[in-house]
């Protein structure tokens, strides 16, 4: 497999340069106690209609934007402007995650100087990268986010930390989204439960320190939770020395 | 952007090479008169569940196989082996996505001869490569499959041509899958519905010859015409010059 060793090899160096600019990204935003979050999962995991519920809970004191990862279309950047937040779409054209580079030059878009790590009284407080629908290429790039979020919806099954560990070991945060499913599935008729004792005991094996919540923008199930624990963290970054 | 552009430049001669091994495995099993397929589609997309109810509708007379790829587990290979049949697990360790090199050493395992590519009378004569859940990476990856079939769920969204249109663009099936979905989601209260009709709107326009299906394993809906859309593909396969 001479191919895959040198794929391999070759993407060790560029992401090698790829984790130090995320370095001086993320050193950059926190000296402006600007706190950027990497939204990440499977394409339709519910990572939009997450976000927006989530901005709807933000206090008015915390300036929020958004930066949109797609291969292509603006879909989702024009979802969040059309519920009145900022938004800046990256459009990778096939690229399967966003990195540093693309981030920082969404960044400068919202005027965050160049390359994002500009100097002085930053434009906004907390910004949110939604990532690239993927749950593996985007655990593997370092965007210079300070809080890693992983989703998983439950149709997806309760299986993906066994089958895609590296998500769920490198992130901070894990939302479990779509909780109404279940109910939906007993009325449905019968199929495999998603048992998320067996994803939070698969999670804690891989990564002690994750956080899991668990939401449905459906039912409104956990959004208020998860949307204190974001504004916390907002806050205790801001307080940071 | 420079880092963008250099993996781009990396890729496209790393992608030639597979492409050409691709070429080469192709036609070795097109000579052998074996149907391989390349089955993709997001995390949790139902891929897995659809396998085992196709493999259940083959008739003896076709022998199958199956190459599983995950990140890391044995889980999908055992639950193929459980139902009597035939798989390779590929763990790629990380990788996203299965390339030739990697196939042609499962097909190897499998009885294939040196890298997929021996002579003679096949151990099997249809294989099915169920490729790692992502809706990215794995479209612009040529395994040397003759058939690639896109999987898309219900829960995933309408919007995911506009996304993700590779996977759309290239493939030759779209199977849609939890078809059940959507009276599930009546059911359950207000939720924006799956509009089948724009998704294949949109994909007529990314692929005129994109044929699609519409499939639910709970339900059984769409089961034996897909089952037999694939037995008429291998049974023509076979007597192709």
């Amino acid at each position: 497999m001479s191919c895959v060793s040198r794929i391999i090899d070759v993407k060790e160096s560029l992401w090698k340069d790829n984790e130090e600019r995320a370095a001086r990204l993320r050193n950059s935003l926190r000296s402006r106690r600007v706190l950027m979050v990497d939204l990440m999962g499977s394409p339709g995991s519910g990572k939009t209609s997450l976000l927006l519920e989530t901005l709807r809970r933000l206090p008015a004191s915390l300036r929020a934007a958004v930066v949109e990862g797609d291969l292509d279309s603006t879909v989702d950047a024009e979802a969040v402007e059309k519920a009145g937040w900022t938004a800046v779409q990256v459009r990778t054209g096939g690229f399967c995650h966003l990195d540093a580079a693309m981030v920082g030059s969404a960044l400068e878009t919202l005027g965050f100087g160049s390359g994002g790590m500009g100097t002085g009284e930053p434009p906004f407080d907390l910004v949110f990268v939604e990532n690239i629908g993927n749950l593996v290429c985007t655990a593997q790039s370092d965007v210079g986010a300070s809080l890693r979020v992983a989703h998983l919806s439950r149709p997806e099954g309760d299986d993906k930390p066994l089958k895609y560990p590296v998500m769920f070991r490198t992130s901070d945060i894990l939302v479990l989204t779509k909780a109404d499913y279940d109910e939906v599935l007993t009325a449905g008729g019968p199929a495999a439960p998603f048992d998320a004792g067996a994803v939070r005991e698969r999670c804690r094996f891989l990564n002690p320190a994750l956080r899991i919540f668990e939401t449905s923008c459906r039912t409104g199930t956990g959004l208020d939770e998860w949307a204190a624990c974001l504004i916390d963290e907002t806050r205790g970054y801001r307080r940071s020395p």
